[in-house]
């Protein structure tokens, strides 16, 4: 997220809008990208992400084949590396990678600058196809970015979903609020430029848009919280939270939800969420990303 | 099973007959459905099921992706009700559910009425386009299926497929025989007007069609069954037995067969076998049952 | 590779050539094999020959799906040969076979003569088509076979690729040169017709192609050979050794590289190696022979 532009963000995000409603028509494909590889290299769980990509390349017409984690030669001990020199041995045009490890889709794309690379989820560190949808989402929701209160909400640390989005964010001139305990803030949470609140409601009265992460269960230990029960007392999103909202607020999660901890079921499926949208807006976004770099038009 | 009318039933399976020979040409392929999207979401292990859903599909020309339990949100605590509201979200067509709970399906379809939704087996519940291709068998191979004697035999209680066909059969106008040890029967049995018979033999005499059910090895402990052995003695389904079979009996069997267990392999690969005619018709029903929903002429 | 004869192979290597030059179209499809259904089974691990294959087939226009060991009925407990008779049954053109058993491919294709099966790879016999993609960089390289002075070095005894190179090469007039621990040599060694060098840099000296084999590292215990750093130091393809090699030495091997073991990176990524044009003719390779099994121009 860090080195696209505005421009960059901006014909991205256009092209999404123009694609967008093929996935509207009786019938659901453009022969666009015929003769097109996709790989989506998934060395990482995941289902919406992946499908996501997957319907959005079929929509236009390329090919795509999964490499997952299981069943691959990563497990006989091939490097990263040597696994996508061969994939691009084999002529893709693009490669779409989601690893454990933050900073791989990045060091792939430094050592093969003629290939594709999208990051489709890297470790703690960024997830920028879910901050593009996020963006959308909010634009065509409230009409526009510039000047609007926009908070994050949970386990900031362990988020690349609220790393891209708080890049993303500012560079297009929102201003970003955090919400969350203390243990899950990033020691150089400074340099985001963000107001860090230490509750829920004092974050969502100022707020137009809400987006709250996702809850690692598995992180709810005693270092980090000490339950999960009184974790969403204090930064679960609520009806009794939701009543200090503006009335025009808008409320995102990048999925999947935890009903009951980070987000109460009312919430999720209430009259301000987006949470639906910003799955359609996925489609659409990685549409464009994998367009765009078919057709030549960004270089990264 | 049990909301679809014989006419519904008569559609689905002239449909099929009239798909089934697109598999047969040198070209197996044509564009009616290109640019649909078919999910197969196959939340327990399959082969063929998901195969023959896959292939129907590209037969037809409609995009498939498959989810399976591993590898997607499920692993991540997601709720069955929020994947299908994310892939209904990515503007899926059809949805194919296997699950190892009865009812999911149903319940998804429920929550979604605007999705289309295929049920692929559920728990101990039903596998409804089992039964369809075990029919359109049965009366392609005998001429038709009012009054004609079938008995299933086996493991009753644990199996799908029989509950379908129970309900199939006899709305279709057959005559239903079960052939099973008692602690492999429902306790509700009697719901379902059939003839049980406690040994195999008896009830092939009386048949036209014998359809043998799966035996699952694990389940066979004492609680169900003494041995595997004994089990193969009084109810698999041998020359001997086969000795007391009227000369034009139909074989069926959903695979795979435990060979030697519930079935030996010379009735199995023999003369009155039908088992391969039930693979291939079930391309060509789940080629209908894809078609139709897609083309909007059957609800469910 | 035992039963094709020169004719034969040359027909394939013919067809790869001219098939070869669609993955470098910026259209990488040709419809030539449009409604054609080619089965992966890939019962055992693999990323890059399944993907090699899968692309190959869809650069085709064939429709293909996976069957995997996890997630099929194979963990049912299913025979293959009832797998394979089911997938027959659906009117698949063509099935990929990889198997940890040595001989499977071949067993299906005595059991189904009808179907075109192709042995991706089955236990420690064989690997065909990497032995033709192997011939087929080294052709292109070269200028030709006839005559050359081909080493194979590693670990012999359990590698299919040595067995399947062992046999192509010495059919299509290679002097075949082996290097390795008397360990790692099968006991059969004698009726391939081989060279055995019992160290790998005099093997060199003599050689125009050295192709690297992929150490297993669990069979690197003390039955077969000390240890990673003595194997390494005396059979490992490092600059030492380079220094004795003819000066237009090609170096070529199977992948995944074990960097540091039988190969170091300055010679896997260095000027003499092939490895990545290996990758690329598998793609070709693998398009000739789904096209020529569909087209029926070989009959096995």
């Amino acid at each position: 997220m860090r080195d696209l532009t505005v421009k960059d963000v901006d014909l991205i995000l256009q092209t999404a809008r123009s694609l967008k409603e093929i996935s509207y028509r009786p019938i659901k494909k453009v022969p666009t990208l015929r003769g097109k590889q996709v790989l989506l290299c998934f060395f990482e769980d995941s289902t919406r992400t992946r499908l996501s990509f997957d319907i959005a390349c079929k929509r236009l017409s390329a090919d795509t084949a999964v490499i997952s984690k299981s069943g691959s030669s990563i497990s006989k001990g091939e490097t990263i590396l040597d696994t996508i020199r061969n994939l691009a041995a084999m002529q893709a045009d693009v490669i779409v990678i989601r690893h454990k490890e933050s900073g791989v889709p990045w060091a792939v794309a430094e050592v093969f600058p003629n290939i594709s690379v999208i990051n489709a989820g890297d470790g703690m560190h960024e997830h920028p196809s879910q901050a593009l949808l996020d963006l959308m989402t909010i634009q065509d929701t409230k009409g526009g970015i510039d000047g609007l209160n926009v908070t994050i909400a949970g386990d900031i640390f362990h988020s690349r979903v609220a790393r891209s989005n708080m890049i993303l964010l500012r560079k297009m001139g929102a201003k970003v609020h955090i919400a969350a305990p203390k243990t899950f803030l990033p020691a150089d949470i400074e340099q985001y430029k963000v107001t860090v609140h230490d509750n829920l409601t004092d974050a969502v009265k100022v707020s137009d848009v809400v987006m709250m992460l996702r809850i690692q269960m598995e992180r709810m230990d005693s270092f980090f919280f000490p339950s999960a029960r009184e974790y969403s007392k204090y930064f679960g999103l609520n009806k009794e939270v939701m009543k200090h909202a503006k009335p025009d607020v808008v409320v995102m999660h990048p999925g999947p939800v935890n009903r009951g901890l980070e987000m109460d079921p009312e919430v999720a499926d209430g009259p301000h969420s987006v949470i639906l949208d910003q799955v359609e807006n996925g489609v659409a976004v990685r549409m464009a990303l994998v367009y765009l770099l078919c057709a030549g038009h960004v270089s990264e």
